[in-house]
């Protein structure tokens, strides 16, 4: 298939990279030649503009860092939809909010241009091993028609229902992933302080009702479990400043709905706080280091 | 064994029915008489008092309410340690802070009685099914003498350390329970209020690094899951009020040691929101309807 990519990043280059991989011609842009060289050596073409990436695609798909980059590549003068044949697929893989993915998805379809998001998880791990999860806001034609290229890239590829609840899935998910890891960091903290055997003290929870990811696969506490972000000094992973983005996006949806998020809110401030230490590269389970006494690490 | 067991509520009732199930003597204590009079119907014999119930007693367990309850029923001078022969082991099930369990344990060794603090988990369900578990904090010889009896109740006994370490794994545990089930509440009602399907998002959260117990286990949505209180108008299960409790325990606790829970303090305070409205014997997921939209339930 002749695909279109455009956003090269840490996330965009790995799953440019598969598709490659998987036999599909690609056109490729990002704003950062070096970027775009990298993928032309492993076989792609580069494209000098936005528009000259739209031509002759049978699928163009996106991956940008967030939703004024998404709503500029659409929607601008010299952008996809200006510049593209009617009744090409479109798939935003970027995580903005639902409400932007849902006017984009709106405009394009306006122009003939049946469109979907679909925001992954995984990290940069996962693009790289083609593990990715895809969470899709498509009709059910669409999906049946992108679901074998997001294969490609991926290896859940799930339908969430009609456009944008790609994104909102995402958001939720992540949201409650904060919540939990802050949790997991109050309740082992606690523990800890109070004496008890933080491994002890994780094997009862990880069989009791606390039982969650961020306790059982992702133990923030120091010496709890191996091969996790918190036994290698916070290294790798989830950057606690991409979780206080998707926290962002996740309190500015709520916003525009007038949902309360009480914990959510809490969470994205100490998130912030976090971050203003200048620790915000770090693996976002070191906000336990937030709870940490006698020491100011 | 002849067993003495002290405090027949709700808990402690079945508790006891099980001990005369497995063939134990037991001699019962509470100051409630009809709740003396049924077990006394089941087979136990009743003691007029906490001094005639420890007298011939080979172990001695406790079920009462809080701290108060059981500081005044082992160091008041009619209680049991000024009334019971030393080595006679004593064991509070009670769920209390773990200061004052470290503290009548001390003195009930100083007094010669080994003791353990064995709060439990299963609520009563699980006390009348005989599946509760039990998290005991004691020194591994007394662990080794008390786990057969305990298992006449419970189908968990769990070492969790040193005297008082039972009650820490307990509060930390239900402080973590508390605030996921608030987590999962937002993050559902979010998703509900953005449009996406509230059983497709709990699937995907399910198979995702939001994963809980809240979520996959006890989801509190209406209309995900079957056989959990919200599929049942929120009765049965684990009231609000003793999760208030138990976070009032944590945050105690905390204190005690100078340990900041942000979101745990959030969480008792919703939870506190939650039992002015009158509503604090409906099941703890029911805090989900602080998050419902367009109307008042």
């Amino acid at each position: 298939m002749n695909i279109t990519f455009i956003g090269l990043g840490n996330m965009g280059a790995p799953m440019a990279r598969n598709l490659l991989k998987s036999g599909h011609r690609l056109v490729v842009y990002d704003l950062v030649p070096a970027a775009v060289a990298a993928l032309v050596s492993a076989g792609a073409s580069a494209a000098a503009s936005i528009k000259a990436a739209a031509a002759g695609a049978e699928l163009l798909i996106t991956m940008l860092p967030s939703s004024p980059h998404v709503k500029s590549a659409y929607l601008a003068k010299d952008g996809v939809l200006a510049n593209i044949a009617p009744g090409v697929i479109l798939v935003d893989s970027s995580t903005i909010d639902p409400q932007s993915a849902r006017e984009v998805a709106a405009a394009a379809t306006a122009h003939g241009n049946p469109m979907a998001d679909a925001p992954v998880s995984g990290g940069t791990g996962g693009a790289a091993a083609g593990s990715l999860t895809f969470m899709v806001g498509a009709t059910p034609d669409l999906f049946a028609q992108i679901q074998p290229v997001l294969a490609n890239m991926g290896k859940n590829i799930v339908h969430c229902g009609a456009s944008g609840n790609g994104q909102v899935a995402k958001i939720c998910n992540n949201l409650l992933l904060a919540i939990s890891m802050i949790g997991v960091s109050e309740a082992m903290s606690l523990g800890a302080s109070l004496g008890i055997d933080p491994k002890v003290l994780a094997g009862i929870i990880n069989t009791s009702s606390g039982r969650c990811w961020s306790s059982d696969t992702y133990n923030p506490y120091p010496g709890v479990m191996d091969a996790v972000p918190a036994a290698r000094g916070y290294t790798g992973g989830f950057g606690a400043d991409l979780m206080l983005k998707d926290l962002g996006l996740a309190l500015d949806a709520a916003k525009h709905v007038k949902q309360p998020v009480m914990l959510g809110a809490l969470a994205q401030q100490l998130y912030q706080m976090f971050s203003a230490r200048g620790t915000g590269a770090e693996d976002f389970s070191a906000i336990i280091k937030l709870y940490s006494q006698g020491q100011s690490r």
